[in-house]
């Protein structure tokens, strides 16, 4: 069946009803040693990422952890310690610094167990980089490694153009379970899943449930210790804890010891939507069911922690002024860096721009009274910086599921009342500022520098209106993005204050023209 | 013990090696009816929380899960649906926008075991001011239901003033773990560890642990799928999992199944770290050990997704540009937020102050060559979003682990090669503005205006200049606070953003001076 004859695992496994059992999947070859690198150059090759990997090591956490592990004895029959041998810790320390020949070598450098451990906990993108760098004939042992799961990620970080050459390498039932996994958009519920869950019949006593999950506890499923109760058609009837059928009587049938009222997700459910019943019901794994309430697979916390974190990374960049860079820091390119950076802050400049213009329709203003030029900026920024706050709270409540889009009225309501009181204590310093600077004779050689208690009045009550413009700008404006179906993290302070300078502008030179003119006071 | 003699559950069970074995805690008391209010109240409060939930139920992703639960047949023995009960779904729904009094009356409409889960997914604030609402004489059997570790966070929230009488409502055994546990800072390992795992002795056969295993099951234990072995003198020598010696030949001893190369973590590493060492290695549980390699408890992963949300929303207020808000939005106090917002913008506010004493240096040419102003916001907004990207990069990167102190060099020599390419991407786009506008006539009024060719080259070498330094502001800032002990994440948009105006504007003008003086080009 695979294109080079040399898969004898072939085969599927079906249970009487249709539901395929996870295969065993006897690691044959796997048994060849992966290390391939002679002894002379393993060395050389784990001296130089042990000196990139010191280089590194300074960092307090690091120092911590390393600490840790010579303190503390593990007084039971350890390895004999071979100095010329890189560890993992070593490698993971080293890694961010390292180019993929270098990783790839440090891998086959690492003993067999450790390496195998180590490629596990790797990212999909470094896990696709890797093996696409491998020889193709090394390709298979280590791909056969992975979880359907992870192979899925695997092969769509990898890309279209490998997807065919890197589903060849796997066995027939597990190509097909990835290929199913592979219809799934990545930060679908049904992306993150694993097909590899214990299940049982509602009417197995508990004794030979338990001696059931005994043998599916043999093969590669991802946890024994919530089985899924599901009925021949697949539908989820209920769940049972390994520990509850485990402390039950054992002639209790699985339906009288199951828990029916499950709490679920479907198939095509968002990932921060997955995560955040995961928080909300302190679960440690949960079932995925497709419209039809037919079981699909379960989502466990660990990769619940992966998406939070990026989720919370995507979220970050994206208050930050820019597109969401996908990839650790310095793995990026600066080709790659440059372009998600250039685009936001060219698009920002334009709006920027604003600015001239309206400075241009104020340009007499300025011309008569330049003293008002020199608290610009400051009047500016404070609205930007108002509404920097008041949307990094709104885009994380929104993130955590605290407030949502019917919500927007109440926090309206919050921020106009804070936006208030904000301006006015912003307000008094700043004109205070202004009085004494002018009572001592600091403007008076500028133009309109005798004017300084209207200067102050003005600075004053436009701060007042600035904040507040700020503040429910930066807080309607998440409500706004994810009301026409866009992210609300790119309601990022760049834009808010983008938005607000171009405002602040009007409602400084306006307050100053009604002041100075006599309109108002 | 206990104050009003109710407690009958008050003794102490040490094993033969003075490992205190965790108490079975049989709720005696807890049989008793929790749900207080009379039947017509009961509907009317259970109706009002219905109408609050609607009003917030018009949200996407709660539609989905609503739908799901009627689509999602439960086709086994369901409840029968009282019409007039409400759900814990729509309890939680309303949740943001009830008072305490509300959310009191709410759990007690709840069926019991419902309001029971709802309580302990509840967080440690929320189950702190709901436990000094109720009635002393309630207090208690609310307070029962928790883990040693979760009462502790508790008792933390409530406040020192609260501590001795809510310590008081645990039995002798809990409240000597829970004082243990209150010595650990909320944020280290110890403060999230529970004291609750499955220990087992080296020289035990598998099947002697697998029934020494189901006892513990019956007790009050976090989990019993990964039990930790430790010495006589409490040094751990390794984990075993559940599985392992479920699979095992039974006459096998623990000491030849566990896993001695276990990765631990220390009872004061900071939560970062621990949730770092968690996504590092794929980790569903840590086991946390003292500086002598003792072993202390145990981290569960699903405390550990609420420290990376936590963590990334103290992290994100702080890029927004003000101290961590530790509450959810909705439910912290206006007085309490504008406390928090207004700091920081006051503190912002004051460095702004220095934006009009560097434009009053200025002031002579800015009389002269009022072009000039308008320029301004434009290029010292394009400083500050160049400066809150590379801060967001680096405060996430560190956050992760990505990025260490000992990296800054070459995080410098990346974003200085960053930063003059997107400058001069800037330059041209702004400076091709000025150069059409100016060609068009649009800055002949204005004094300056002619000489719009050379403002249009000041424009262009001042943003190049200005997000160049932007940018290596924004991304050596966290390395200096990181330095100093700070937080990174508090190099926030309106920190550096406020930073680089001051500096944007002294180069600015220095360029406008040197190049309309003739000393440049």
């Amino acid at each position: 069946m695979s294109p080079d004859g040399r898969d004898p695992e072939d085969r599927v496994d079906p249970t009487e009803d249709g539901v395929p059992e996870p295969v065993i999947d006897k690691p044959t070859e796997l048994t060849g040693e992966i290390s391939m690198l002679p002894p002379e150059e393993a060395s050389k090759v784990a001296a130089e990422i042990r000196a990139v990997a010191e280089l590194r090591g300074i960092d307090t956490d690091v120092a911590e952890l390393v600490e840790l592990q010579k303190t503390g004895p593990i007084p039971t029959v350890s390895k004999i310690e071979d100095d010329d041998a890189l560890s993992a810790e070593e490698l993971r320390d080293a890694w961010p610094l390292l180019d993929l020949e270098e990783r790839g070598d440090g891998l086959r450098v690492l003993p067999r167990e450790d390496a195998e451990d180590f490629f596990i906990a790797l990212s999909a993108s470094d896990q696709a980089a890797l093996l696409l760098h491998f020889r193709a004939g090394q390709r298979r042992q280590w791909m056969r490694m992975l979880e359907p799961d992870d192979v899925a990620d695997l092969i769509q970080e990898a890309g279209e153009d490998h997807r065919d050459k890197l589903l060849r390498l796997l066995d027939a039932p597990t190509r097909k379970e990835v290929t199913a996994l592979l219809a799934y958009a990545e930060d679908e519920a049904g992306g993150l899943m694993s097909t590899r869950y214990a299940r049982l019949r509602p009417n197995m006593t508990a004794d030979e449930a338990i001696s059931y999950l005994r043998r599916q506890a043999r093969d590669k499923i991802e946890t024994i210790y919530y089985a899924y109760v599901v009925a021949p058609d697949q539908q989820l009837l209920g769940v049972v804890s390994f520990r509850d059928l485990f402390a039950a009587d054992p002639k209790k049938v699985v339906s009288e010891i199951m828990e029916t009222d499950v709490v679920r997700v479907t198939d095509e459910m968002d990932q921060e939507t997955v995560s955040r019943i995961f928080a909300e019901h302190d679960l440690t794994v949960v079932p995925v069911v497709d419209m039809t309430g037919k079981m699909k697979g379960i989502v466990t916390v660990d990769d619940i922690v992966d998406v939070v974190q990026e989720e919370a990374t995507e979220d970050a960049q994206k208050f930050g002024g820019m597109e969401a860079l996908d990839m650790p820091y310095l793995a990026s390119s600066r080709r790659d860096m440059i372009r998600k950076r250039a685009r936001w802050l060219t698009i920002l400049l334009i709006g920027e721009m604003l600015t001239a213009t309206a400075l241009g329709f104020f340009q007499a203003a300025l011309d008569e009274v330049t003293i008002l030029a020199l608290f610009l900026p400051l009047i500016i920024s404070s609205g930007g910086n108002s509404g920097s706050q008041a949307s990094t709270l709104v885009i994380r409540a929104m993130a955590l599921g605290e407030v949502r889009l019917a919500d927007w009225w109440l926090v309206f309501r919050r921020e106009i009342a804070i936006g208030i009181v904000l301006g006015v204590i912003l307000g008094a310093v700043a004109s205070v500022r202004v009085l004494v600077w002018g009572w001592f004779g600091a403007y008076q050689h500028i133009h309109g520098g005798d004017k300084y208690i209207l200067i102050g009045v003005t600075v004053a009550i436009s701060l007042v209106g600035c904040v507040l413009w700020g503040t429910l700008m930066g807080s309607m404006l998440p409500f706004v993005l994810r009301r026409t179906g866009a992210d609300p993290a790119s309601a990022s302070a760049p834009l808010v204050a983008t938005l607000v300078d171009v405002s602040g502008i009007i409602i400084y030179f306006t307050i100053a023209h009604l002041i100075l003119s006599g309109v108002l006071v």
